[in-house]
Order: structure tokens, then sequence, then C-alpha cells
């Protein structure tokens, strides 16, 4: 780290920060500039030791070299992580990955329906949510543990696997069975009681980037379930807040790029929850696929039967099948297969 | 709710789409101007009927007109609430309430000799982690359930109120008996999980505003503490997320004003993680009363000992105190007692 | 527009209201609800009827329905616009256009050296600064006017055409003959005196997005040049401003996507500004691409002789090239030609 | 400055990095740690020999040590600047001033009456817009010409100064004889032709915060003036862009305190724009007073006839009268005179 003396401080308050650097198995080089002060510091730095070192007078500002996470940057893996969902579908490799189904699961005969026509067009991974968070506690929260069972009959019907949102340390257990991947909401990106508990199971978990969260948070987060053992974390760029109205949030199609050369972690990208809007969808996923992401997360609408619907931000079954036609070129164009 | 048709819908769109509003058990009133058309929709809204409408062809966008939150509002109630902390200390009537302590409770001499200031110094409730959620996993993560008795016996000694943090569902019965009120942090803002069990517990809950929450947000994540039973919500702004790095976040001092203003609920102020510089923490406790503001929340320093410190964001014990008595001349300017 | 009648309004308050509305030209459609009462408006709204409106006591909220801007929108011109920068180049067809050059012209050599090369690798355009806006008054302004005629000579020698930015009302004159396309920076956005003036020019204008205007802004500033009778306006995302420190600005890749369905002007990318990093350029370029944009702006290096160097956010002579090459494949996926 | 090195950078390329310093005339002095390679950097720099230094290869990031502003911060005038507006008011010493009138000055009868209450109710300065920018062409632009003999004669029979925004720099001269401070709005504070021409006046200059500047921005901006030889700059805070859509803008109190601490220049608040709501603005009035602001820009309402009136962002007669009431005793808290 870096410490910045301020201005006006006297020789003794510089030394006294010296000594206080040395004193906690740091090794400090002072730099003596026209202006100001810096002290350049050698050592393996701990959150605490920063906290005692900001509190000595004579500190404008410390700033940090290395970069808070370890585990998820490419210094510990230069190569991409490949993860295994099933035996046949893996995330972060040559093959493009598209997960795809409805926001939340609502009767046998709308998941199947909605399963078959993604796994036609070409989806990899069946979506859709049995505990919803909603912002609003007079809103529907999903099927909870009733979804259960028709999701599994769907899978064992469709052959493909499931991703699906853990909104509750409680209910990890219950869902293992049928989750091929949790889903981590963005609203629990920070929830570190939760990333805890999914840092010890078997199962890969797929981490959506928080609202105001910044790069740094999310690689941070996912080191939280990484340094309990379970190394398989996809990471997920789903827009974030910015003062711009016209989509429901701001896609950060940079934080693919920042993502994939800092991390070795698989990443995809939301846009769906991005935007909010349906008939920005298919332009976020090609660009999504130019920018380098690893697969996609789709939301497809409910009600299929309504063929014509063009609303909100989920894909008809046309829409659907049209994007996945024409993403077809853009993956070439980077190198993959859909 | 108002719905905004698209520009070139046809008529027979439009009839549709009233014969859709009235089908969900609505009263359309569609108005035809020169170049739009609105349709204004009177009747009790879910989100699973605006989830629908927004998928017919036709909408353009839907405007709600009431407010997502009920139970928080001040339509419910117009009277402040005022919420009894113990027998002695209570929050949201006319004496203005300043919470304190360290960020962490590290010990039983640390949190007893910092207890004794801020309680001489004039604070009316002891603050300090015990559970600390921490952005890395390298972190210290606070004392846990070692720390219960160390606190217990200060608050004993000290007779003040205690308000510590929790983060796990499975750990608000561990911190029934030592949290006179259970603080929710800004990053669990939105655990659906954590707020729902407070609704069931017999403490006031404090809950932080997420960093990139809006105050609509804000009441109706209060929403879900109140409709689960649990009226005692304290609702405490923090800073949010922005472009500015000067301070770590912006405090949003107008949120303390809307928040008085729409709800009825406690507004209290936390300054020092708003903008994490010790030196501008005074100031922005004085702008909090100046707004209307029930009360602070401040962070003291760990090391009261080392006397003349002056760093990161918590106050020593003389600028506490010094602090403390700017604030009485504003408290009083205010209309309240400190 | 559609007026929000304050909940606690009482029948003569909604009364007044409604003869306000109607004597200021509308014609009010008052809407009653259980809990609400809306007014819809219709007819021609000014600005100034609408603050009037805003003073009436009883109003909670004004919600206009109709875009505020016209002559840039698709309901004016349903097509795409296609804008003619010289006989040989035009904007918003079916060829992609790559703008590239330096940040600053500096010498003939410099920028002839430049020139060559992007020439050579696909660009159509040259860019290069001659008046410079600094943030801080003690950086390098520019060669002013004694760079005019290296432009000039190194035009000739190219043979394409050139876009520079316009920083004040009093230099328009001054790069008419030099300027193919007046570029107006993010900064000056909302620059109505400048965007006025240009309004009145014979050239084509590039309207850079500024750091927080939302889309909704940028089409309003693009308005205040249209209106004064010059349509040839090129909208540019640049990349907005949010709490996200890793990259520069923000990208905001759905701004293309919106930008061209409200409006029929070509709109361009900068992904050099945007993201302020060498290496995420051309991702981000590609990115672009694939979202429909009609362009890209991207700033080459000025020391082209130090073959290795890897810095900024300018592209050197190779990485240039390459990404060229990476480009066709992508550009010809969104159906164009490069 | 300090120069992290990229991890990976062999030895050479440090050298290289090293001896490219030195041949820029700075004194480098590297220090190498387990992991990361930092070069500390002393010696005055530009922006020209950081833009070198970044292309330079194994150069992860620079970051400057020094502020980037000089001439308005406390370094070189420790105390801070009092302004005089006349010979009777002064701005930045021990009198809060005031300044309040309407949005635009519409017509003599309207800014007389404006002007006569304000005067009364306790304002110091008298504001009223003449030149408007207006963010749609189609809206209302001021009197412009036409107002000036308007102001003049309201002047003369109040007696009290007049603050007036500029948006052009051939307006300058128009406005000089009926400006007592010049105006320059949010939308232009980096429009460097501006302020460059605005720093050759012998007027003072009240420099509005950009809706996306950070405090840095702000201080810059103010550079640009004072560097051209004018002294007399008042920074105004007035609301920033962020996610929240409650209020137009968020005050940003934190930056007060901030432009107080790290700048002499004086610094007043203009909470009417800042929130956009009338029922908010005394709220935020007080609390500018609380965080230490020198002064305040309030508007008032255009039809004072109107009386009970309560809309938009513009305070009543009334409203205005209670609030300079309420105000005077936390202005006394805050050690001043109203």
């Amino acid at each position: 780290m870096v410490i910045i003396v301020e201005s006006g401080a006297d020789e003794e308050t510089v030394e006294n920060l010296i000594d206080k650097v040395a004193s906690l198995g740091f090794t400090p080089h002072p730099i003596y500039g026209v202006e100001k002060t810096v002290i350049a510091v050698v050592g393996e730095k701990t959150q605490e030791k920063i906290d005692i070192l900001e509190t000595m007078p004579g500190v404008q500002q410390i700033i940090p070299i290395l970069k808070p996470y370890k585990l998820v940057g490419r210094e510990v893996r230069s190569e991409p992580s490949v993860i295994d969902i099933t035996d046949a579908v893996s995330i972060g490799g040559d093959r493009f990955i598209v997960m795809a189904g409805p926001c939340a699961v609502e009767s046998y005969e709308q998941f199947s329906t909605i399963s078959q026509y993604v796994k036609n067009a070409g989806a990899q991974v069946l979506r859709g949510g049995i505990f919803k968070p909603r912002t609003s506690p007079h809103d529907f929260q999903g099927l909870r543990e009733e979804g259960i069972p028709l999701v599994e009959a769907v899978k064992e019907e469709i052959g493909l696997p499931f991703i699906t949102e853990v909104v509750d340390v409680r209910d990890i257990e219950l869902l293992h069975d049928v989750a091929d991947i949790y889903q981590v909401g963005a609203r629990n990106m920070q929830n570190f009681a939760l990333l805890t508990e999914l840092g010890k199971v078997d199962r890969p978990v797929m981490l959506k980037r928080g609202m105001s969260a910044t790069i740094e948070d999310l690689l941070q987060a996912a080191e939280y379930v990484v340094v309990e053992g379970n190394d398989d974390v996809i990471l997920c760029e789903r827009g974030i807040r910015t003062f711009e109205t016209c989509t429901r949030n701001t896609l950060d199609i940079s934080a693919v790029v920042a993502l994939k050369r800092f991390s070795h972690l698989p990443v995809v990208v939301d846009p769906s929850h991005a935007c909010g809007r349906d008939w920005m969808v298919p332009a976020l996923a090609k660009a999504a696929v130019a920018a380098g992401a690893d697969g996609l997360l789709i939301e497809t609408h409910d009600r299929p039967q309504e063929a014509q619907v063009d609303g909100a931000q989920s894909l008809t079954p046309s829409t659907f099948d049209r994007m996945m036609q024409d993403l077809s070129a853009f993956v070439e164009a980077a190198g993959r297969t859909l």
C-alpha cells in the first residue's frame, strides 16, 4: 500500500508514522517530494492493520496496491476456468451457453411448455424461480416447496440442467437435488451468510452482481464462496443502477471485459433484467457475445399460447427463436459454437 | 394505474386492451388525445395483474399511481410513530437520540471504556458490532458468539440499551437477549428472508438503506417487517452510491425529509458510514438534525487511549464530546431536546 | 399529460384544478378512483402551462405522456436517416463507419503518419482535436488556429474527411473549411448557445452524450440543432458517470439500442473515452457493432514509432489494425459492410 | 505521482520505465514488494508527461498525489475568502447570505413585487433569469435583452445587488452593468470558453456544480476562472444526478463540508434546484446552514398574488417568510448572523 501524508505534517508526525508501519511488520519506504511525502509500504496487509494506520495522525489517504481478492484472480490461475454443470454441459469453454425459461415456475404445464420450446430453440440450461424475492411483501413469492416436484418432472422430461435462485440459507438443502446451479440474486450478492454456506456445497453457484456493486465487490463476493472450498462460481452481469430511467438498469458491458481479464471465472450476462424491455433483449444479447461473455440468462414468456404478446422483459417463443438464430453468426464471429 | 398506449396502435388493439383491463376486474377509462391514447384504470392492483397487462399488445408503459407501500405510509397513520426502546428511551418523539460506540466490539475493556465516555457525552444508546459483515472473506468477522457475554456485562454496568447488527436469520434468537434494537445492514436491506423473520420478533428493528436503494425501496423493505406484525421499525439513511469519490458514499440528506413526509416511522442518520471521513462527521450530524432526523448513529474510536488520533470515520472521545456540545444548539433550534 | 391529485384534496380543489386545465385550453378528463383522483389532459402542452399547473393546490405530480422531442423522433420519420459526409462517405446506411485518429493534432508529421495508418487499416473518417477542452486550465489546450493548415495539408494528402471538436461559438466559422463534421463534446452537450449556432451551419454535427445526460436529454439537445434547420446530426454514446471506478465511464450499450429505436438519427460509439483502457477498446467496439451502432470513434496512438507501447485509451497501429480485422466478422454478422 | 507496475513486468521493462521517468525530469523511487513494484515519482507533473508515462509498457496505473488545482486550494490561502458583492454585501464572512427571486424575470411588475417581498423577508441579493438555458428548444428562453432595463429599474427601486445567469460568451458584456454576480449554470460548468472569459471580468462569478461533476471537477472549473485573474469565485452545490427519482437531483450536503475544507472560496447551496420540491426546500436550507454553507440561492414564486399556491420548487411569499424566520435559529447556532 502507499500512505499519502497530510500536507502540513511535521517531521515528528512522519517519523511516528514510519515507526508504526514498521511495528506492524511492514517495511516502510518514505519518499519526500517538494509538496508531499508518501510512504510506500511493503508486506502482507490485513484490513485490521489498515484500520490502525488510517487512524494515525498525519495520514491523508491509504492507497491499496494489491487487489482485494486472490483465489478468483488471474494471478492464481491464468487460464479461464471451465465449469461442468452436467456431463454434457459445461460453461467457460468453447461452447456458448444460453440459459432460458420463465421468471417464475407457475405450474407443470407452464414450465414444461416453455422448457420444451427453449430447448428446441437451442438453450442448454433451464431457468425458473421457485422462491422469488419480491420487492414488495404483497407480491407473489413463488410456488416455494410445492414447485420442486414440478421442476423435477420437467427436468426428467426435457433432459436439461436447471438453475434456480436460493434466497435463504435454510433453503440450500431443500433445493440441492433440483438445482444444478444455485443462483444468488443481485439483492443477496453481499449476503455473506448465504455465500459462506454455498461455499460448502458441491454445486456450481451463479453470482449476480448487485445493483450498486463494483466489479471489485463482485469478485470479493465470489471469493467468499471459493474460500470455503467451492471453486465453481459463475459471475453474472445484470445491470447496475444509474440515473438513466429509459432502461430498468444499465447493462455494464465493460464489466464483462474487465471480469474476463481480472478473473478466471466464467461470465454470463442477463440482458432481460438489465434492461427490462423485451425489444432490447436481442440486441444486448448480441453485444454480450461480442464483448466476450461465456453465456446468457434469458427470461422467456409465461404465456406462450398468447402468441403475439410483446411486453415487459420476457421474450415470446418466436422472438426467442429468432434471437437464437441471429445470435449464431455473432457466436461464430466470436470463435465459439452455440 | 395509467396505461399509455403505443403511438401506432389501431382501434382493435385499444379495444382488446380495454377488454383485458375489464376482465381483470378493473374499470377502464380510455382518453383519446390527438397523438396519444391513455387508459386510466381504477381498482385494486397486484403485481401479477400489472405483469399480465404489460404483456398485452399496444401497451407502451404502465404508470402506477398508488404508492407501493401501505402500512408504513402516512396515509395509514398521519402522526409520527414513537418507538419505545426501553422504559427510559424512546425514538421519534421530542428527544433527539444519539446511538454511539465502536464499529466492532473487541474486548470487555474496549467496549466498556468507549461505552462509558459516550454515555458521559450524552449518548442514549450503545452500538457495536458482534457479527460483522465484511466485504472480504479474509477480514475480521467480529467476536461472534463470544462477544455476547461481554456486551451483557457492559450493558448492565452502563445502563443503556444496545443496538447491534444481525446478518443471518439463524442468529436472531442468539442475539435476542442482548439486542434492544436489531440492526439490518445496508447490504441486507433486501434480504427478504431476514426481514420476514424480524417481523416476528418483539424488538425494534433499525433498517439501513441499501447503497443503491431508492426511498421507495427502503419503505417497501420496512413494509416486509411490519406486514409480519412488528410495527417498530426505525429507518436509517447512511449514504448512497454515486460517482463522487471524495466521500465513501453520498449522504442523501433529502431522504430524511422525504421519509419523514411519506412515512410515520422514525428516521435516523449514520454520518460515519455515509462519508467515511472523521473530519466530516460533526458537520453532517448537524445537518441531519437540521433536516429533521430523529437521531444519529455515530461510530466512535476503538483506541481512546491514543488520545490524539485522527483518522478514518470514527470520532475520538474529545471529538465526539465536542460534537455533542455543538449539536445541542442545533437540536434546540429544531425544537427538540438532546 | 396526466395530473395526479393529492390524496387529501377536497372536491372544491379538484374542481378548481379542472377549471384551470380548461382555462389553459386543454380538455380535462377526471377519473375518480377509490383512493386517488387523476385528471387526464388532452391538448398541446408547453412548459409554461405545465409550470402553472404544477403550482395549483391539490397537484401531487404531473406525468407527461408525449416525448419532449419531435423532429429527431421516429414518429416524424420512420426510416433511419443517412447523412452524407462527403460524396464518398455517408453514415447511417449499410456501411459501418470507423472514424479514427489521435486525441490531439500535434504536428504535421504526427497527424500525417497516424492518418495514413488508420486509412490503411480501413478507417473512413479522420479525427483529431485542434481545440482541446481540458479539465484543468494548466493542461495543453491544443494547437488551436495553428493546427488548421496542418490538418488541411494532411486531408488533401490522405483524401478522407475530418471530424474535430468545436468548443466555442466564436470558432465555428474558423473551423468551417477544415471540419467535415463538427463534434460537440460531452461537456458541451447542453451548451445551448453552441447548439443553436451549429443548427445554422451546412455541415453534419456529431453530438456526444453528456456524462450525466439521459437518452431523452441527448435527443432534446439534438432537437436544438435540428430546430434551427440543420438535419444532419449524428448521436454519439461515450459512457456515462456511475459509481464504477474500474472504467473511466460506463459505456451504456443499451443507449445505442434505445436511440436507434426512438430516433432516426445515426448513432456512433466512442469506446476509447467510454472506458479509458486500451485493452478494453476492441471488445467494446465489437459490442457496439453487435448492438446496432452505425459507426465508431476510435482514439489511436500519438507515437506510432514506439511500436510496443500499450497504455491509456489509445490504440497502437498494430492493435488498431487487428481490431479492424476482428471487427469485420461482426460487421458482417450485423448485415453490414466495413 | 505513484506508478503501479504491472504484475508480470520483467526487470528490463521496469528499468525502461525508471529511465523514462528520469528522462522526463522526475526523480524515480522504485519500491520492490513481494507481489508488486511501485515507482514513486517526485517532481512537477503535467498532463502531457502523465500521458507519455501512461503509454509505457509495464504501467498498470498512475496515481496522482497532488491535487489537480492550486489557486483555489487551502494550501495557497488558509483563511476563507470573503468576497465583496457591493459595499454593503459580502459573502464568506460572518453574515449568512440569502439570494432569492423568481426562476425567470417575466415583467417589471412580477420582478418588482417578488423583489420587494424577498427583501422584506431578509434576502440580501436578488436573483432572476434573463437568459434561460432550457433543456428543450421549444421552451421559453427568457426575456433576453429586453429584460435588462426592467431589472435595472427594480434594482434601483429595491437597492439590492442582482445575480443572473450568463449562457453565452457573447452576452458577458451585455450583462456587465446589470449583473453584480455572474452565474454559471450547472450545464455550463465545463464550458471552458465561458469560464476563461469570466476570468477576465471585474465581477464575482458564482459557479454551479455540474450534475455529474465531482468536487474536484468543480474546483478545477473554478481554477479556470481564477487563473485568468478573477479571484472572486463563489461555489454552488445544487444537487447531483443519482439513481434516486424522488427528488429531481440529490443534494450532496457533504460537498459543502468538503469544499469548505479543501478550498478558501465561499460555498452556497441551491436547495430549490437540488430537490425540485417546494415542501423540501426549507428543511434542506436549514441543513445547508448546519453543514457550514455561506449562503443560499432560493427560488421564489412568480405569482405571489395566488397566495395559497403550493407546487413545484418555488416558495410562496408566506413559505419563504416562514423559512427565513425558522432559519435564524440555525444561523445563530452556526455562529453567524442572517
